[in-house]
Order: C-alpha cells, then structure tokens, then sequence
C-alpha cells in the first residue's frame, strides 16, 4: 500500500472541490442572506484548503497506485468531503446535530436525496442550493472531476475511475480517462441547460429550476418544496421531468455514441432495452393494480409514469405518495429501487445490466439442468462474458444481500415496522430518497437514532460506491506496509 | 427424455406408496370413527393403486434414465402425490374446497406445516393422523422410501436421490443409494421412537405424542392443538421438542458418522460448528432484545431457544406469538427462516452449508479486492470446493430471489401488508409453516385467494425440492423426444 499517495491525491482533490462551495456563496450574496449566510461556506472553504495544502504539501516520491490504492483514495475522498461539506449546515446552526448534517451531505453526494429535515422550507436559499449543488457533484463523480480537471499526473487514473463509475462496464470506455471523463461533462452539462430551460419555459421560477435540475441530473431528487414535485401541480412539469430522470438514469455511454454519430449503435444497446422493458412493464403493472383509484386515465398514467421514473431511476422524487398505494404497486416499486438505473449513470442500485445478467443467469441454470452436457455461454451487448466477469456480478449479488440484511437488522432497532424498515434501508443503499410507509414520500429520516443514521450513511455510500471501496478502504490489511 | 421411464417410476411409487394410508385407516377403526373416517381412506388406496398399475403396467424396454428423468420424476411424483393425497380431506368433507385440501397436503409432505383451517381441533383423528404422516413421509423423502424399499431395478436411483435431498453435497454419501437409504431410515425411526417415549414420559397422550414426534421429525410442525406446542404448557415438553427439532434440523450424514463409531469426525464437521453458532446468535440476539418483557430470565430464555430451534430447523411450533415481538427479533427470526436447517436433513431454507459458502464468499470477494493476485480458494468441510460447485452454489442464490420475488408479487395481490406478504413466501418457501403478522402462529392461510394458494403450494414444493426439478417438469424442452 502506497499511503502517501493516497493523501497526497486526497489533498490535491479538496483543494479543487474548495472551489465547489463558491456558487453557494454567490447565491447568498444574489439573495442578500449577509454574513451569515456567506461565513459558513467561506469557513469551510478555508478549512478545506488548509487540510488539502497541508496533506499535498510534500509531492511523494513514488507516484504510482494500483487497484487498491484508488479504492482506498476514492472511499476516503467520499467520506472526508462528506465531514466537510456537512459544516455549512452545522456552522449555520440550521442542522444543530453534526450526525444530521454529515447524513444530509452524504444523501447529496452519494446522490439519494433522503433527508433529515423536518421542514424544508425553513432552510435559506444558499444552503438550499449547496443541497441540491452536492446531488450534481455526486452525480457526476467527484474524484473523476477532480482528475479531469487537475493537471496531468503519472498517476493511474483508471483505477480511480473504475471505483467510482458505478455498474459493471462491458465496453472499452475508461481507456483514456481524462479525455473520456470531459466529453461525458459536457454531455452532462449540456442536458442540464436543456432541462433548466424546458423547466423555465413550464413557468417554474430560475431558483427552482436549477435545484430540480440538479436533482434529476444526479438522480438525487432533493427539492426546495415540502410536497417535492407535487408542489408545482403541473402536468408539463411532471412530464418533462420524468422524461429527463429517465434520460440521466439511462448509460452515458450511450450518448457518447450518439454524439459520435454513432445512432445506430446507441439505441441498438441491450442494457437500453432492459431498461426501456422493466419501465414499461412497471408502468403497466401498477397502472391496472390502481385503475379503480383514479378517474382519468391520463392522470393515473402520468403520476405512475412519473413515479416509476423516479423510484427506477433513484431519483426519489415524488408527485403522489405512493406509501398509500395497494401492495402490489408498492412491491413492484420496491423491486425496483433495487433494480436502478443503468450502469454508467448518475442513478443507483444494482444497475439495469447486472439485473440482465442475473435473469440470464437463471434462464442458463435452468438450461443447463436439462442438458447438463451443453455449454451454454451468457451474451450480454452482443458479447460473451468471460467467468471471471459473471463470477464477479454474482458475488456482487452475495455482497449485496449480506449487506443489505445487515443494515436492516440495526435500522430495526429503531423502528417496529418491517416495511419502514425494510424500504429505509433500500431506499439508502439504492440511493433513492423517500422508501414507504415511515419514510414515505410525506415523511423523513429525523425520527432515526443518531447511530442509524451514521450506519445509513455508510450504506448511502456503500451504495454509491458499490460497496468494496468503503470495505477496502476500514480493512486493516489495506494498511499493512508491504 | 425417456417419458415412458418416468411413468412407470411414477406408477410403482403410487402402488407402494398407497399403503402409507393404511395407517390412518387403523387409526380410524381405533378412534371408532365408524364408515364415515374410513371410506375415504380407502377410496384413495384404490386410486392410487389403480393409477399405479396403470401406469406400470408396461415394463419399458428402455430402463435406463438420467439427471433430467430423475428430476421431471421427483417433481412429477410430488405433484401428483399432493393431488392424491388430498382426497381424504376433500371426500370426507372436512375440507371441502380441493385447493384448501391440496394446500394442506403440499404443506405436508414439503413438511411446511401451514394449514388453511381454521379449527384445526375440529379434525377426526384418522385425519389429523394422516396430515402429521405426511410430514414424517415428506421429511423422508417420498421417492427415496419408495425405492429403498421397490425390487431392484437397474434404474439409476442415484439421480432421483440427489433431486430429492435437500442441500448441496460435499461428501460421498450417495455413492451407493439403496444401502445408505435404509439405514438413514434406520437412525430416523429410532430417533422418532425415542422422542415418543421422552413426550409420554412427559405426560403427553400418546396420540399428541406421536403427532407432535412426526411434526419434529419431518421439521413440519403440525400439531393437533391450536395452540400448537404452547397448549401443554410444560417446560419439559418444550424443552424436548427444541432439542428434538434441532437434531432432526442435522445433517443425518453426521448421524450416520457416529452409528459407524466416528463421532469425533462428526463432530468436527464445519456445517455442525456453524448451525450450533448461529443458534447460540440469535438465541442470545433476540433474548436481550425481549430482556424488558420478561420476568424471568429461565422462562424467557425457554422460549427463546424453543422459538430459534423452531424456526431455523423451519419446523415451525410456537410456544409464544412472536409476531409480537419487537421488529429487530422478528427480522432475526425472518433471516433464520432463509438460513434453514443443515443440508441431508428434513428441514428446508438455503441450508446452514450454502449460507455458510456464501459467507466465504463474501469474504474472499474482499480479500481478493485488496489482493487482486492472489488466488484465494474456499475450503468447505476440509475440501476445496471447485468452481462448478461454488457457481452452482452461487446461482441457486439467484434463482432463489427470483422466485421469492416473484411468489411476494403474486401474494400481495390478497394482502395488503408488506410484512405479511414477505413472509407467508419465506414462510412456505422455506417450508417453515407460521410467519409473521396475518400469518402469524396463531393464524392460518386460509384468507388467501385460490389462486394464491396455488401458488403457495407450488412455491413449498419447490422449496422441498430445491426449484430445478418443478421447473424441469415443466420446461417444454424437458418432454421433447430426442
């Protein structure tokens, strides 16, 4: 283990995400907040800079990392920004509880959108905006950011992207990073702009046009009204919404192609028409559960539509709240939040590609009982995938159902409601937001104990990351000196 | 696919298979139940025996068969076994629906132990003989009875054992089929006499004794009480049982280990070390968590232990409600239920060996992601397991959660809560009988749709059976001629 560069990178990496904070200062000033609303930030920029001049101030001699390395480099990133883009929040005063703001700013940067906060509305403008900023930061990726922008190291910048690009790739995509990683910004950035335009030209105000922009662009689903998207009681609004969650839960591969001229290729993606067919069936299936509960068909088509986006996509925002759906409906949701979007979004959960393989998976195992002396390969994207590939998407499936019973056994601790429970832990590791019943859409995390909600924060996270960073990076044998 | 094999296995198990009603008969002459408890009986006999010489009555020329006939066998015999096996419930009117008859019988002989009637003390003797026989006939393996004791034929048992034993295997037990059948029967006869004689010893009438002996034995679970274990209200009685349903929950191979003088082996065995270890777990887990809502310590550690020993062997007595329990010990009872007993024994669930290999797995994923060169093997029992075992053992996971997915959707369409719906499927997935909430211990199944039912009865078959086989049978490619 190469600790030194670790630090080193991790220093380097504050330095430049220091800068993230200054939009949040701008829109204090723009809303004349004063000093209290520019102090926190200014505070934390400070203390960011120094942590991360202190830790790079020496270069280290051996510049080169591995797989290990980036794991642990991108696990401590996390966690570190985490602590430190809490402290606007607690040095406001407007979440007392540190345990309160560190969960609220790893729901942002891990991009789940779960929050602590009883009202809010009560919250000022800046913070507001740092909120819903953190989503796209975590959307987007910190530490590739970070890298794309940085100068040119000889550092081995793949291994960094591969921990925190989440889903498994089938393509060849990561071979040149940095070159990669701007073409993907720019995408991104551009489909936001359209968003925010769409969004204006429905008559949602600027201010509110960017928080859901940046929610729906980091499939976060943070917004700045108490009834989230209900709150606008617009039907264009919940369609162009919808639509754009779907559009940035979907591969950014994809649009990479597209961009390269290459249509064909984009929309013949296997993993693009999982997608398209998991949506489509949920849509259906929920649909016709609550027929009866609805008296146009149009509107009951666009809230399912809207809320099937949203869960799919972890997104989590809400235009209904589906805690009072029939189970059925709330099943087929909660199924879903463990789906998630494609690999290679902004979204979570196990990824539309992984789900794919495992209903391969099963389809063979079948086969292969009947003719126990075929060969049956598994093609995924036109591709065989070698042993080691399903070997490794298998043993994810294991990771994560130990995980997953694991965090629901201490989240029972406090709650009494398998369902709350249950959904609470889904909804934090899957990286969605709002889960049923106590956590429902119309609820809020505040009620948990301040040690679950440090081990929710953990599994927000784990989920982002895919689980072996955060495991790499607390093991004692990752320290070890060779 | 050698169809004629099949039906002629078929036949000849019907015929043998036909006295096993006898002794309901005999206990209808002795409870003087007059025409009305026998008739049905014998209706039935001459049925089956009328099927059975049907079917067999033409000797195929071609005697040979393989994995797929062994399992369209298994799973076809089971089936129609529960069909036939239903009449007496069904002609002698106590229950007059044939789905609630086939539930019952399913339950049976998968030894689940759900029931779907009301008033169980309601039931005449004969009847309430034949429904806990059931679940000392399933609990033996139906197919590997009837072969063990059928004439010798050259068919190759080895392929209808192995369908029909739950759980992976790592030894070499069935090497030789015929032989080891018979003295496993040998241990399971002697062990039940034994707990015969520890229950009247007890004050139990022998009647309840020898229900409650076939419900520890098939780690079914039926009893004659609807009260079920708790209506004896004797420590002792409840003491016996727990430490009779956890041997019946043990690998009978260890058994057979110790009858050939080699308990140290045995007891060295690594699946006994983790079966004993996750009981003593959630013994003591669930006992602090209750500490505040009992009195006395011995009493609720009684019940404690009765409860664990219940559960995780799926046999499925209740001595307490824990449905209301707090949510951390229901949800260590529901993960128990998922667990199940050891592999080679009459419980059902994941087994202790595969949920201990998935531990190994989980941990080797991580140590091979901080040592991405190293070549890390699992050893099991001493052995190193090779690939195609640990990717069988990996897939069944995945097959498993289909399924238990799709049977929680089918479900929720009668229920309404998330809990209740969860674990009726884990409940008779895993062949336990009782789950939480509306089918709680002291409730029933019978609330359900018929065509839940159905479902449910399908999805206890393959939990006995472990998936493949019902889906074997009823693959359209599995009946294809070659």
């Amino acid at each position: 283990m190469n600790r030194r560069i670790v630090f080193f990178v991790l220093g380097r990496i504050l330095i430049v995400t220091a800068a993230l904070m200054i939009p949040s200062v701008i829109v204090a000033l723009i809303y004349e907040e004063g000093w209290a609303g520019v102090y926190p930030f200014l505070v934390t920029i400070v203390v960011m800079v120094l942590i991360g001049w202190t830790l790079s101030f020496h270069r280290p001699e051996d510049m080169t990392y591995y797989m290990k390395e980036g794991f642990a480099i991108v696990a401590l990133t996390w966690i570190v920004l985490s602590v430190l883009g809490a402290l606007p929040y607690y040095i406001s005063g407007h979440i007392p509880k540190f345990y309160d703001a560190l969960f609220e700013t790893v729901s942002g940067f891990s991009t789940t959108g779960a929050t602590v906060l009883p009202d809010i509305e009560a919250l000022p403008n800046s913070l507001h905006f740092w909120r819903s900023f953190s989503l796209m930061i975590g959307g987007m990726g910190i530490l590739v950011f970070a890298l794309a922008v940085m100068p040119r190291t000889e550092s081995k910048e793949v291994f960094v992207m591969r921990a925190e690009m989440p889903g498994p790739t089938f393509g060849k995509l990561h071979s040149r990073v940095r070159g990669t990683a701007r073409i993907l910004y720019v995408i991104y950035f551009a489909m936001m702009l359209v968003l925010v335009l769409l969004l204006l030209a429905g008559g949602m105000p600027l201010f509110d046009a960017l928080i859901h922009a940046f929610g729906a662009a980091g499939t976060g689903g943070f917004s700045s009204k108490a009834l989230s998207v209900a709150a606008y009681n617009s039907t264009y609004i919940e369609v162009v919404l919808g639509i754009a969650m779907l559009i940035f839960g979907t591969n950014f591969t994809l649009f990479y192609l597209i961009m390269k001229g290459r249509v064909k290729q984009a929309l013949k993606s296997e993993e693009l028409r999982w997608y398209i067919g998991i949506v489509v069936v949920a849509v259906v299936a929920i649909s016709i559960n609550l027929r009866s509960t609805y008296e146009n068909v149009g509107i009951l088509f666009r809230d399912v539509f809207f809320t099937v986006s949203s869960v799919i996509t972890t997104t989590g925002y809400a235009v209904v709240d589906f805690t009072y759906w029939p189970l059925f409906s709330r099943l087929v949701l909660f199924f879903l939040m463990f789906v998630g979007s494609m690999a290679c979004s902004t979204g979570g959960g196990l990824k539309v590609s992984r789900v794919a393989v495992y209903c391969k998976m099963f389809i063979r195992e079948i086969r292969s009982s009947i003719n126990p002396n075929r060969i049956l390969p598994i093609r995924f994207e036109g591709k065989q995938l070698s042993k080691s590939l399903l070997r490794q998407i298998s043993n994810y499936l294991i990771l994560y159902v130990a995980l997953f019973s694991a965090f629901t056994l201490v989240v029972a601790i406090d709650v009494n409601s398998f369902e709350s429970a249950f959904s609470a832990v889904a909804a934090t590791f899957n990286n969605i937001g709002p889960g049923l019943g106590l956590v429902g859409p119309a609820h809020n995390y505040a009620f948990f104990t301040p040690f679950s909600k440090v081990v929710l924060s953990v599994g927000m996270i784990m989920g982002r990351l895919e689980i072996l960073p955060v495991i790499v990076l607390f093991s004692p044998s990752t320290w070890r000196k060779v």
